[in-house]
């Protein structure tokens, strides 16, 4: 209902949809935070085409299917992706049980606060920290692990709570696209279970459509209770070639439209964008040193080059986060 | 909307809202393939419970979560998983590509007809009729081939497409509930893609709410184009101790109903049914020989046996398929 309506509007009042939703002057503007841009009129002109009835692009309901990915996309990841923060945060919280962590990496360096050390240490030295962090105790137990982190830690530069480090524009478009009868996804390579205490609070996306990286679990009954236990060891990485793999396995179409920022994110541009009728890539290019982050090609994280090279021929929206965003944070 | 409206209409006219719905003479009876029956009353019952907003067990629509097995509760199972009759189907298309496969089992059986030596290769047997017939080709391509195969296969006994084997009872239930709020999934040992082409046309659940067993697929790009290849390796077994996994994996959130007919539902039933506030778990007992089948403790497809001996203890409804519905098929 809201699609018809929305689609009135811009319909109604000019010549071109573009043009009028591109002006920012309409009343009820959907994307308030953004500044009139290309970016802003291609996500507004991809959706006002695929929704309006009887024209040549529309695409069913059920069909519209939006994916995003969470680390940069929908919130910030500086100076590290905020997972590992919350290990590090946990291991420290956990070392009391075990005295054995005093010499032994990665662990050592976590409680010495040396970052070189840790950095050393390597994929092989980060995976030990989130199997002792993450593994280990029943799914509901980790829940409430996460949330009472989110709780009270607070972001080491900005001193806000993580969840306050959402994108406001990205917000927008969530909202923008579920009024237009989307369901909207995260496919992030961040662990599933760490993402679904909160995503639906903060961007109202439910826990089942939520995708990510994941450790197995096992079910199990204790003293006569059906639990899910965490295990030490790794179900399914979501990132890069692993994207497609894990949108075919949890939503079984491809996505009409993928938000990404970094070069993890290629192969669900690529994939979804391949598909027949109208399809859309977006990324957000972190350009704003200023009230955000600046980096790209060079970052270790969310290394951003192979995506940027490609966007131009593969046609996908480059967002300017310093210049088409008049707003960062809610 | 629906759910007040219907809370409404059961409310408006008696004294108790089970005693009214389980009169069957309500005008909109959600049911009407169902009898007047206990199993009736208690869905019914517990439905307008957890949707009466300011009753005492009200669940708010984003927790509404219902899953369902597939084979032997939402269509028949019998004389095989309707599943294995495709795999079988389709090794014998396969076949004049695969000269060697008339002196190797399990595949010299299936050509030759020999039930006999089929079910002598056992598990293991079945497993490489599955790979041989499931693997090897993209995502899409597996798509057609279940699609062109559902359009023509007939069932071995009653000559109706295998789709029109569906139970009318379980489509009322699967309406009922999405009227009141709830969201359907289907959780199944059998294939996740063998499902998802159909499943949304005919139970009106889409892709991204089916959970079944898996193969890996692996993403490549095969002339410029994106493509996700199904391998002949195992993903997850989506049955027993694995469904509330899969569950946990896919929902992220524990159902507050669960149906199933079988002992490979039994750790779904627990695990739903485990959860604090109203919940419910459902067995379909296939007591019907006459116009479906009549089996349980002692039979090799969909086996009810522990499930069966736990129901009264745990408070699951079991269904009476001869008794409770007065049809079967649509």
């Amino acid at each position: 209902m809201f699609a018809v309506i929305w689609n009135r509007l811009v319909r109604a009042g000019a010549a071109g949809t573009l043009a009028l939703a591109a002006s920012g002057a309409l009343a009820g503007d959907p994307l308030p935070s953004w500044n009139d841009s290309a970016s802003k009129s291609a996500i507004i002109g991809f959706v006002s085409g695929i929704t309006t009835e009887n024209g040549p692009g529309f695409v069913p309901p059920a069909e519209r299917i939006a994916v995003f990915d969470n680390d940069g996309c929908l919130w910030s990841e500086q100076p590290a992706y905020f997972q590992l923060l919350f290990a590090i945060d946990r291991i420290r919280e956990l070392a009391p049980d075990h005295p054995e962590w005093k010499d032994q990496q990665p662990f050592k360096a976590v409680l010495d606060n040396d970052m070189k050390s840790l950095a050393a240490a390597g994929e092989h030295g980060l995976l030990e920290l989130v199997m002792a962090s993450h593994a280990g105790m029943t799914t509901v137990a980790f829940e409430k692990v996460v949330r009472d982190w989110l709780a009270s830690a607070r972001h080491p530069t900005t001193g806000k709570p993580y969840t306050a480090m959402v994108y406001q524009p990205m917000l927008e478009v969530l909202d923008y696209l579920r009024a237009n009868g989307f369901k909207t996804f995260i496919v992030s390579g961040g662990g599933i279970e760490f993402m679904r205490p909160w995503t639906e609070a903060v961007y109202g996306i439910p826990p089942e459509q939520v995708i990510g990286s994941s450790i197995k679990t096992k079910f199990d009954v204790r003293d006569g209770e059906p639990v899910l236990v965490r295990l030490p060891e790794v179900n399914f990485i979501d990132d890069k070639a692993g994207k497609p793999v894990g949108i075919n396995q949890h939503i079984g179409r491809r996505p009409v439209m993928a938000f990404g920022n970094s070069d993890g994110d290629l192969q669900m541009l690529q994939w979804t964008t391949a598909g027949t009728g109208a399809r859309i890539g977006v990324i957000v290019h972190h350009t704003d040193a200023e009230r955000e982050w600046a980096y790209d090609r060079a970052s270790h994280i969310g290394k951003l080059d192979k995506a940027l090279d490609l966007a131009v021929g593969s046609g996908w929206v480059v967002v300017d986060m310093k210049n088409d965003w008049n707003k960062v944070y809610p």
